[in-house]
């Protein structure tokens, strides 16, 4: 089927159903599985202008326009031009913004799956997007962008399936998390876990949600998203007026200082739109990605990859992008150019505005 | 009183009374002020080698021996070698190993305080450390010693007692935190105040323990103690045999990776022995600890410190001792030596056998 010319909103489809589930790295299978997504721009009559978007931990399916989380890079005249490229980007297996995830209803018992939802695979993943390009009658992208989570959504594509993806861009992706990233997660995850609002992961049924335990997750997140210089610029660290004579011990505990407003809001904005579960297994699929553990690749010797790290991202900083380059290499990818950009913004500086950034994407994706 | 000659079990004295509270930087009082504290060693017919030794946020009054949070650098033969010092040790105020903490029974109401408990400083500490000494009949130490918030109440008693301390040592300490210190802090003091079983600071009145915030809190704090090359050196990162396999989401999700196991034993063995509303105060006491803020201090020209840091330590690393030693040296104090210590082991460091470290302790106070 051909998309429409424009189509900014939000569309849903079956990709696997009952008489064809997905098949899962963990051996199990799953059915149905939707999938919600966004194409924006015009596909060419020889469908050779198509880019696939890969959005990390807690993105969806909306990249571009007003309120779209990586307008710094997709829409008109951006690095990524939705002037001259059809731009698909759906939202992932596993997530909660309309592609089937752990908080869908389960049709064998007509609750939410809870932790009853197999466990996942980077490769699942990538399993979906393939299904949804070949949906789209599209055999082969242009590009294929994604940050983070994304980057590694496209590192797995490529082994997976030579040929599909002619420029690939890996932006603060890894190969391995590090015990520190592991552990990070794990925190985060407890502390979902622990939540009396979990409910063993049916607090659907319960009435509940684990919202103490996600804004935790959210906090804790946020924290490593930025760096210590980033935050050392963005926040004011003075002391507020008076507070030092504070006699109260509610008051003097509760947020003063400007970093402290910072987390709260952003939890209290993360809890309207996102799910527990969902945090806890797309997490999970993180830790457990090591693409390169199981031996040689063999990777398509006419394609290209961009690597990008940030100077100040302290989650998955250079060294992952040095690591995710080599095992590029190693594999025979046709090329594999490595950029570092000076930011203080940490690993958030994947989705601002960071011009030596985009330049290096734009002429990354032109030439 | 002339203390025993050896006496390494803790003892407790109540230090200010109803008839002489202590008067808080706040500008409230607080009594009774009980404080638990060890001697170990002899003190000379001259009172001349004292030595005064601060722990850090979740210490206590023993040290050294078997058991002790500080045996690698405190006994005999050690840098601070107890068999020619006399080594006094207190539980902080505001803790919860003896002293008077927010945990204490309030006498106006024979309940525990709760966040009736007045807020703190580490100028407060400070006080009731110097209240200490006199009661055991000591004008002036030879060596005062801490890490982390340890060294943080040495760096005050220099700027509020010029004259008491010949030589003080400040290990990974700092006289201001950074935005991320403060936000990381905050993650774990949300974690704590957002428990169920925190009850508004009156759990022990409740028959319950805020356990899961509390066990949040430590899990991350013991990220941030380690380095990211130091997690990397002290666990095996590989996945567990057939973990790849696990179709079942509880057990995919339960700790499967050795640093994951760390955090959950750490964090069980600290529920055992530390308290929330300790963990509030003290945590929020630092953030607050901004001592050069209020303009020059006067320091005493006789007196020196050594100022180290760790190469690894990303809590309160070197750019925190170089603030420091700068504050010192505007102060005046008669010689400040800075070392940088190269270690992995992150914030952890100044409690381990880091033979550099220990040397360069060693040599500083024996000098």
């Amino acid at each position: 089927m051909a998309p429409a010319a424009v189509d900014e909103a939000v569309q849903r489809v079956v990709l696997f159903s009952e008489d064809d589930p997905l098949l899962l790295a963990c051996g199990r299978t799953l059915a149905p599985v939707e999938v919600a997504y966004t194409t924006t721009g015009t596909l060419d009559a020889d469908r050779a202008n198509a880019v696939f978007v890969c959005h990390a931990l807690t993105g969806d399916a909306v990249a571009t326009g007003p309120g779209g989380w990586w307008a710094t890079m997709v829409g008109p005249g951006r690095p990524i031009d939705t002037d001259t490229s059809f731009v698909i980007c759906p939202n992932l297996l596993g997530g909660c913004q309309g592609t089937t995830g752990p908080s869908s209803t389960d049709p064998s018992t007509g609750q939410a799956y809870g932790l009853d939802f197999p466990p996942l695979a980077i490769a699942d993943l990538v399993t979906v997007h393939r299904r949804l390009l070949a949906h789209l009658g599209i055999d082969r992208v242009r590009t294929a962008i994604g940050g983070s989570m994304g980057g590694m959504q496209i590192l797995q594509w490529l082994i997976d399936a030579p040929g599909e993806i002619e420029r690939a861009v890996l932006v603060c992706a890894s190969s391995r998390l590090s015990a520190q990233n592991i552990a990070l997660s794990h925190v985060a995850r407890r502390a979902i876990l622990d939540d009396p609002d979990f409910h063993e992961g049916q607090y659907a049924a319960h009435g509940a949600r684990p919202e103490r335990g996600l804004a935790t997750a959210r906090r804790l997140a946020h924290v490593t998203y930025l760096s210590e210089e980033g935050m050392a610029q963005k926040f004011n660290r003075a002391e507020p007026d008076g507070w030092a004579a504070v006699g109260e011990a509610g008051r003097w505990l509760a947020p003063a200082y400007d970093v402290e407003s910072y987390l709260e809001h952003q939890a209290a904005i993360f809890l309207a739109r996102f799910d527990a579960l969902s945090y806890l297994y797309l997490t999970r699929i993180m830790d457990a990605f090591d693409p390169f553990a199981a031996g040689p690749v063999t990777l398509d010797r006419s394609a290209r990859a961009l690597v990008v790290s940030f100077t100040s991202d302290w989650r998955f900083g250079t060294e992952h992008a040095v690591a995710v380059a080599a095992g590029l290499r190693a594999g025979g990818l046709g090329a594999v150019d490595e950029r570092v950009i000076a930011s203080p913004w940490g690993h958030d500086s994947f989705l601002l505005d960071v011009p030596a950034y985009l330049d290096v994407v734009r002429r990354f994706v032109e030439a």
